[in-house]
């Protein structure tokens, strides 16, 4: 599912598509409980992660994604169907990653992006910095983490 | 290597162990191409992730590992030298990630994390929250990407 008004398409998208105010909606993506396990042996071995029974004895009732792989799979999103494919230039960072919601075996996450600043750069007139207000759910519409997203996009017009 | 000055082990490690002021330093970690490259196809394929070759092109001059991979990697060394095994209750999120310097194959991280804040919670008196500004650095002693960390985590005291 894709929802929103990129006038261009992901491979033809430059920061001037990048419409303050603009929203975008798409996904989905599975989390798979196999993945849950293997991603937190490496790099987040809590036992809420890593060990289905164990986590039932939890403070959350069963198996949970750690919170960097719901990040993760939101990033593979976010490459898919929101960041440009050309203009990408990289990102700085990310402010106020929140997990507001457990993610759990079977559940589907999906994207809902709004463009909340574009600034174009200054000391280097090629580019802009692209503010996004992320919010991924999951398959029953409830809002699972947040974040705000900082990404350098080249410009398609340079003066 | 561990430096730091935690009165108790990580298996005996409270809310009360986390002294504001305090820092802690460890690793490393491995940041392997294979793994690299494996990361990203899943999560992040963009071609400075996925691609040794073609990443010789980019702005990045060689393959480079996702952000979140490093964010990841750096979780591995919170979980096994900073974060209590018997009292963590989750983290509601993290604030002002950087990407500071790219993290490139063979390269091999460490953490210097100072206690920032500690606060008890009054709404629920067996835990406080507690803030922690992470730092990771590179083999070289640069510093690759920062964070300020929140976690919940369980008193030793209750009263």
């Amino acid at each position: 599912m894709t929802i929103g008004n990129f006038s261009n398409p992901i491979d033809q998208r430059y920061f001037e598509d990048y419409v303050p105010g603009s929203v975008h909606e798409f996904g989905e993506i599975r989390v798979e409980e196999d993945e849950i396990i293997r991603f937190a042996r490496r790099f987040d071995p809590q036992v809420f992660h890593t060990d289905p029974e164990a986590a039932k004895q939890s403070v959350y009732g069963g198996l949970i994604a750690s919170g960097w792989h719901s990040a993760s799979l939101m990033m593979r999103l976010f490459v898919d169907h929101y960041l440009s494919h050309v203009a990408s230039l990289g990102s700085p960072g990310v402010d106020e990653l929140r997990w507001l919601k457990p993610v759990r075996p079977g559940d589907a996450l999906s994207l809902r992006i709004t463009v909340a600043e574009t600034k174009r750069s200054r000391s280097k007139p090629d580019r802009g910095l692209v503010r996004s207000d992320v919010e991924a759910m999951n398959q029953n519409g409830e809002v699972v983490m947040t974040m705000k997203a900082l990404n350098f996009i080249r410009c398609r017009n340079v003066p």
